[in-house]
């Protein structure tokens, strides 16, 4: 094989002000993809967020997951299993820590169809996504099983109710990466001035276009204009697995008129991060996640659920800065001609 | 703005044989992704299925949508405005050529939910993916419908009914992007020498992890193991817009015995790629699409289509190659550990 | 098999007033069902509904689906068998003809998964609902195709893509049944009068409940208070396929705040209801149909529209009623403990 | 309003024999529809169930739910409510205990959506399907956390994450009804001669038809041909509240060609149905009721499983009838139209 490099242009814009229980700082923000217009959105958001007194963002829960499944000879029989597991549950814990200084089970959700039984495992895993860290501590919690209900065969080390990559409801609901939500309130006269709109517009669009645009596409939680085009180039960024954007993407925008003003959020329940792990080692990479603070010497989890703010945070500003600019007829081409022949 | 480049490290694997009524060529895979796994993953399944005389790949359909909202005064409105449109459809196509050389309005679809109207605009795009072009195109029939129906006003640009890189289900119901299906037939010899296992276990494997297992997780026309993993590597390595790998992941895999060997395909009905347009004047770029015979003299859309058989296969290889290794106890992780200390 | 009757409560509760390019009357609402406090709710919001100058209502589309699946060698050869298809459209509508006076076959969709062929059929069928109309004429359009085709096999004249009593996305994109849009607009004190709210705490409830809410819990097209509730004693009433709420119940629900009054809709895409066929000879059913207007002499499908017209305004009436109750803390337990009590 | 009743056929077909850690019985079952050729076809799968040594099936999880749903000032008060809430999670139960001697909460989910806080509340209730003891309770609760957490504001009893009779992924995900699992081996001899079919076709369509075929049409957990027909026939002539099939629908139908033989399941995991509440008082209700041995003196919830447990092997015969029809070009259609003639 040979071997070079895809060269994907990266900026840093901003900056934005970012407060919150875990989190106060006024940075810059990486982004890298080949859409250009995405660095000038995500600009004008961070811009006008800043002026109206920054974004408070909040991490609502953490764990990284992978489901594995068995085999059962029927129905009865994987039911008694699973009674078998969920009072074992501690030994799973502990084979769990055989695997890992940092993976820790955290709880556990299951499936029965027919005489298949799928686990769902979940996790903790410090400053890691997680993704290799939940496979080989699943690994050891089958085998575990396999010994405690010999009735069991393996099927899949994954089963697909993980779930990975894939456009799913579970993922939502039962939590997979760090769940996060980001908000801001911004004067009614700071989005006539910098987003060129009002409060009473970018509100009325969100419901029409983000909510009822969205279920008539037959969505699933998918409740956003473009978070897809933030997470993937704060994840190219940062070296992430920008394959999770597709979890990653699926979240609500929410906007409303408080006081005349805009209060505007994000919620980002499926955000997949880390700061350690496959690809951090690329030098622009620690560059990146140290200009950032999140390789600093914090309890393990911090640093990743700092990046997973900030992260939160840039989407906040792209999706801001989209809608407002939607309510406008014309302006979206003419900022997008004006960009790209630049 | 500062500006450097993510270096995404990029390989090509294979050669993969690929035939079908518009391609015939065996061909090296780029790809770049920070997961290298994938590589030596996408590598063992072009091997099998080249060994096995090839992989057969059709385009059956190709388009790129927006979809336009319009506010009413009431659904009756809406309504009877609708008919309008459709019977001024010439009108509309006229509209969409005054914006560009390659842009051909092929179909229109509708939603009215209360007073709002809802219209989905089909183009074809030559050898573009076709986002801009499709967005300038609407703006152009926007205005028209706007003079053509005074009881109309202009809600949004895009009312996520089109729908670009959300989970949704529209996209495969009513398409979008190039709608590709991948096969091949692996004699059951080569299925144990190269990929481990049997025909009967990766066809059993694939109803219970892929379609039930997807089905379980609330998934949505999702029925594969990790289409996006080959995906993101492949759009990053050709330059594509990697957000859109959403609905690109939307795909259905399939698993037969037949006479005793294996029948093994992938339908991917949402492949939104391009050989012109954004991303694609990068110098790498350029230089993969050259050697992959997409910048080769053919009729609009033929370069296109090119490229996204060539994708395809790409993801059969990768899909192929994890089925078997879950098959597997072990060999997952046993591989991946190999893998990454390399 | 012994034989009786399940008999379930029916009551004619309202009037309410509807209006629309097809209707304009004053009509008691017939609802069936063991829930009793549904019969008050739907009361409430038709007569305020009734008082606030009545309901006005739409019909956008008809047609009754039926998709057929067939097997081909390999994904070329289906896509090759589709496109002689398409070219014999004419024809495919002559065989339907044979087997019906009703059913006319309008147009046609297709999915390739692997080798396998998908048609959807969409058909309008008079005044029946046209479950039974649209397989017999599948059944002959697949025996055309597969003398037209020798290639392709028989795998099932219904291959869930239809798609039948199921939750999907494909009925509300593509369309099955009826699809009405509801709409009413409610003067402010009427609000306060009979309703105890606020146009305000409605419109808010509604995105935070119907919209938000649903997308929260992975709904599908589905952003609603309780349509399922109305459907079912709707259908009961009138000898429906009660089956068919599962569609039915996909539907979205509006809510804005205009001129300080409330405008409220509900946009029903899939209502199956027919005023011809299955349950319709039962003695009390006749009696309901004749009283609705709907056993007239019309043209074919008028009177199956006019029962639609009827059905989403009931839908209306109770979906408003209950948003309602729900902004005011304690109203709907009382209000059902008081219901249920007497 | 006027009061009379909507007639709906029911019949008693079968037997069928069920057994299971919970169930031993051969029983015939009660079925109302407008739709004839429902009995015929549960009929047929009952038989040759039967003759096959009966079906088994178990209940894996039982619960019934109600989402709450609470505004706060913003997303991180929403993030310390429900730390202090899941502390207090004892005294949440002892408020639902205040309310009902049966109702019982087992457990809690929650989901923030910028400064929404939805809380999924989940109770055992006895023998009663559970929506009004679990909407009582839920009032409960939320005034005791309205006085826990005065920042806190009520927004609604119900905020559509329950989810009640609508077409959503977290019933199935996180539990909500009976879930039961069914299952039967078919001796292949049997299989012919019952079902003039084979193993293996059933075996084969069950995955082209319910699994790819759901999944092509953007379905939502729903792998199976047409449980809603007998869920709607079963609940009318058991006095349920027939508009929960739309959650009951969502199920997965497995087949599979074991040493020759066929062996069939239906997971069905969201089965609401009660023997004691609304509908249960009417006189046929008692009597059927009484005949399916649910009227006994046992323990609290148990007389509800044996009624789920009864209803889903109602759903398996109708399901196995109607695929096996469904291998044989023509059969369906003859069939319907020889039941609707007589």
């Amino acid at each position: 094989m040979s071997e070079l490099f895809a060269n994907v242009p990266l900026k840093w814009v901003g900056p934005v002000r970012i407060t919150g229980p875990e989190i106060d700082v006024e940075t810059e923000l990486p982004l890298a993809t080949y859409e250009s217009p995405v660095f000038a959105t995500v600009n004008r958001g961070a811009r006008v967020a800043t002026v109206s007194g920054g974004i408070k963002a909040v991490v609502i829960d953490e764990r990284m997951t992978r489901s594995v499944l068995f085999e059962a000879p029927d129905a009865i029989v994987a039911f008694q299993c699973l009674e078998k597991i969920k009072a074992d549950f501690p030994n799973l814990g502990k084979a769990v820590e055989t695997t890992s200084r940092f993976a820790k089970l955290i709880d556990m959700d299951s499936q029965i169809a027919g005489n298949l039984l799928f686990l769902r495992l979940e996790y903790t895993t410090g400053d890691a996504s997680g993704h290799n860290m939940a496979t080989q501590a699943s690994e050891a919690v089958m085998n575990h099983i396999l010994e405690l209900c010999p009735e069991l065969k393996y099927e899949s080390l994954s089963g697909n109710y993980c779930s990975d990559k894939k456009a799913t409801a579970v993922n939502g609901i039962r939590g997979r990466g760090k769940y996060v939500v980001a908000e801001v309130t911004i004067p009614e006269k700071m989005v006539r001035k910098y987003l060129k709109s009002t409060p009473e517009k970018i509100a009325q669009i969100n419901v029409r276009k983000n909510l009822i645009g969205t279920m008539l596409a037959g969505g699933l939680r998918s409740g956003n204009a473009h978070y897809a085009n933030m997470l993937l180039a704060f994840y190219l960024a940062t070296g992430q697995d920008a394959a999770n954007i597709i979890e990653g993407s699926q979240g609500i925008t929410q906007a409303e008129v408080r006081d005349g003003d805009l209060w505007f959020s994000v919620t980002l329940p499926n955000l997949i991060v880390g700061t350690v792990g496959n690809g951090k080692g690329l030098p622009f990479v620690e560059e990146v996640l140290t200009k950032l603070g999140c390789r600093e010497d914090r309890e393990p989890g911090a640093n990743g659920r700092r990046l997973a703010l900030i992260c939160a945070a840039s989407v906040l500003c792209g999706e801001l800065s989209l809608l407002a600019a939607l309510t406008n007829p014309g302006e979206l081409m003419t900022a997008h001609r004006k960009l790209e022949r630049s």
